[in-house]
């Protein structure tokens, strides 16, 4: 099977334009298949601000209401989608930019609420996302660009956790490709000890893991992350490779840089 | 050949939900290829002021400065370029939101400063727009929605008008497809008298608009239009039609309302 690489990288990358212009170089140069996943970051904040919009909470989650889907369809699908895109179509990378929306890539419903009503949040449904159209889009030499949105088959756009977008397209790629998917992110790795920017782990495995969380050693941020992870190496992909862009996309076939997530 | 219909909406359609839900019905029912162009619509100035920001005129002309370009950018080619796509998905149209951007599909460089520099407004590259990949799209049973943006490869969005996408686009596919290209407007057609709405020409041929010019029959509005519709005639497409999109769509196969533009 053919390498795939599925990338993601988080808001702070995305926010700091030197470090962006930095991963897309070496994103572009990337000779195999790949696909960039990308979060929001902070300019949508920004924005809703200069619109006069005020961020809506209940008990300390932010809710995706009617105005914040229509400003994150803007600024992730449009603003931010579109200038990743013209920048790798700078470096010769024939990107094309995506919400789940388009070509119906990930079929979603939005969260059924509960104790809590998120609001437009998409929950993606399984079995029904978009492979083969993808695996189109790749053997036309297209290069993926997907925006953290989707839609629920009814109209309405969604939002979607970029992180969650990464591990679904890297599984229900694998059955075509070798999928090594890469989460990137503020830290050189998964760190033994928070306060320790060096003590990153080479390697976790599900025993590794389990003993992590019996010491708690894991912080909030990394534990969906690595959940993320392991649902991805349950269900087909490689190996999962977690730490900073600047590291990880440096030797990217034979990286051994950042924290890898095996089975 | 296979028929395909090169569709433009213009912003009097977005920005009317009503009349846009119609339309998209219509569109998405039709069974043929197809390709759906959209205008900006009134909402960038909306979202535009309520940002803070001032329209830039030189001359009386609109100038597209740096942070025009970020804002039709978002709400070009996300807000409406996304709703539009979701709708569309909504009925069962497989629809693929792009701008000139995504997959290269219209090469452009920044219009030349000559006595205006117009900012980032593109000017299409003749020859180079992707007709291969929209090709390889239609193939794949995908309709693609495209938003008035370019890129002029080096990392810059443009706008462009939709007038002019529509009409490269139904050009250069012309040549594996037998086109139909449709201009949508407010009026039921091109007027013979521009106060009587029911003055509507059913066929303009070369003779014909020599005619009208003479005559200085034709409201400034209709004119580029109208030499967008010729340059298409004479590149290769069958025919273009202009009228009202209610009625254009109604029987799209054997359409006589509206304006009929041939050699």
């Amino acid at each position: 099977m053919e390498k795939l690489f599925v990338i993601k990288i988080g808001g702070n990358v995305v926010d700091d334009s030197t470090a962006l212009n930095s991963f897309l170089q070496k994103f572009a140069a990337i000779d195999a298949f790949k696909i960039l996943i990308h979060g929001g970051g902070k300019i949508a904040t920004t924005i809703g601000k200069q619109m006069g919009l005020t961020p809506n909470y209940i008990n300390g989650r932010r809710i995706t209401d009617a105005a914040t889907i229509d400003l994150v369809t803007m600024v992730y699908g449009g603003l931010i989608n579109k200038q990743l895109v013209a920048a790798l179509q700078s470096m010769h990378c024939n990107a094309i930019g995506l919400t789940g929306a388009d070509a119906n890539i990930i079929p979603a419903i939005k969260r059924p609420v509960t104790d809590i009503d998120y609001g437009f949040v998409g929950d993606i449904k399984h079995g029904e996302v978009g492979a083969e159209i993808l695996q189109a889009f790749l053997d036309n030499d297209l290069v993926p660009v997907v925006a953290p949105l989707t839609h629920d088959g009814q109209g309405q756009m969604l939002n979607i956790n970029a992180d969650t977008i990464a591990s679904f397209l890297a599984v229900v790629l694998s059955k075509q490709y070798d999928v090594r998917l890469i989460y990137c992110f503020e830290k050189k790795g998964v760190l033994e000890n928070i306060e320790d920017d060096s003590s990153v782990i080479q390697l976790i495995n599900k025993e590794k893991y389990q003993q992590l969380l019996d010491d708690k050693k894991l912080a909030d941020g990394i534990l969906p992350k690595i959940d993320n992870a392991f649902a991805a190496i349950s269900n087909g992909v490689q190996e999962v490779l977690i730490g900073h862009a600047d590291d990880l996309l440096q030797n990217i076939t034979e990286n051994t840089i950042g924290t890898l997530i095996k089975s």
